[in-house]
């Protein structure tokens, strides 16, 4: 596989083009940012453990049967994913009251939901993410209404089997983000990543958190809570 | 029927029982709010043209088969109405973007709408009454999804009659925001009020605008604008 050009800078990841028009090699960086931008900062060695948290499960919800961009780990900081057209759509599902969702709703940092709720954000940097319903969605023609149902529904099931996954690895998902794409033979799959930048884990005996909450809100070992977390989930450090 | 005790005093409104059970006193005041109680000030003669314009929009949609709470106007500033336990949602219904819509989607104001826009509301003063979506009002349970799609169609459809019945009158309807209650017999029912506090109002032919965003904005001839609204309905003043 041979690494073309580079396609989009984000804030914690590259894109870049391959040999095979259909495939785009994804590189973790090390960068961190908070607060739609305003916060900025390194985690050293968060690009290879975002790669290989990332990797784990991504490939556990291929076998389980959610279709992903995930193709495979090439190394430490890179890895071979399916190229998708973004939905312009961030999923956020939550099962604990955290973040703009206590806010939102005034519920203290911690209440556990009743049931799930799923939350579409607009992606748009400039208008800072802002939640959207499905009537802006369909305005803005987002994604077709059977899209975002399609969407929503991948999101509750991948919560499900990501919330069993961690418990037998004694931590609590408290909420996560996905990002979906459509492949040019037209298929929704889940693309982007998930990790500790795009979930929210909470140790489940301790409630100690063990992702970016860390650095978006100062507390230190930051590092160490991502490292953390791959052993969690059986991984090895590079 | 006699004026029994205050039930409650809102920004704009007072709320009294009667000697009647099932019905209460609203009696409309000059006074205005605008940023969720930021800005304060009075319009003079607001509360006798609300109550005259509420009373022309509620007896209208009443003919047309919208189940309001709407009884009587009883005098200049108060209007007899069933009483309701209201939904703690607020529903906006908007065809041309403006105010929290354009900035929360980028829009510029007056961009016309491919179609109308419904938005739910958490009626929460200290919260700043937040845009929330269905699994949102799930969780808090503040109406189960049948009444909330019934609150929803009910938008639609007075937004449907309001449309028409105002270009009649050389206005265009931007957008409005409705209040909903349940009657102690089990029955949604339209119910708050319906004038240029709660909906965007603009000259057909020049967009000038005939509501509280002449408040909200220091625009001047408030009190004229609200005056002009209830002449292009019909009414007479006091
Ligand atoms: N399979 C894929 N095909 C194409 N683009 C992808 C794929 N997976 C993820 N992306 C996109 O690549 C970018 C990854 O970069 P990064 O996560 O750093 O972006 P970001 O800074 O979060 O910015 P953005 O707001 O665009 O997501 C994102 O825009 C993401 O949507
Ligand atoms: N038929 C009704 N029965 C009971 N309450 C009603 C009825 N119609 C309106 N109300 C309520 O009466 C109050 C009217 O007062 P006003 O519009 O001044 O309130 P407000 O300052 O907007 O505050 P709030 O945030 O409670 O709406 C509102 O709380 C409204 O929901
Ligand atoms: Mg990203
Ligand atoms: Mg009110």
């Amino acid at each position: 596989m041979t690494k073309g050009e580079m396609l989009y800078e984000g804030k914690a990841k590259k894109v870049y083009l391959t040999d095979n028009s259909d495939l785009y090699i994804v590189e973790y960086k090390d960068d961190a940012t908070a607060f739609n931008g305003e916060k900025k900062g390194t985690i050293t060695g968060k690009g290879q453990l975002n790669n290989a948290i990332s990797t784990i499960f991504m490939e556990m919800l291929n076998a389980q049967g959610i279709p992903t961009h995930f193709v495979e780990k090439m190394n430490d900081n890179e890895q071979l994913v399916k190229k998708v057209e973004i939905v312009l759509l961030e999923v956020v599902v939550r099962n604990i009251a955290a973040g703009s969702l206590a806010k939102r709703l005034g519920l203290a940092e911690g209440t556990v939901l009743p049931k799930a709720v799923v939350e579409f954000y607009y992606k748009d940097d400039d208008l800072g993410d802002p939640l959207i319903n499905d009537s802006h969605i369909e305005v803005l023609e987002l994604a077709t209404p059977e899209i975002v149902a399609k969407m929503a529904e991948y999101g509750r099931k991948i919560n499900e089997i990501l919330v069993d996954y961690l418990k037998a690895r004694k931590v609590t998902l408290v909420d996560f983000k996905l990002e979906f794409g459509i492949t040019p033979q037209g298929e929704l799959i889940l693309a982007d990543e998930i990790s500790p930048d795009t979930c929210r884990f909470w140790d489940a005996d301790t409630n100690e958190k063990l992702d970016k909450d860390r650095f978006r809100r100062d507390m230190g070992n930051v590092e160490e809570a991502y490292q953390e977390m791959l052993r969690r989930l059986g991984g090895v450090e590079a």
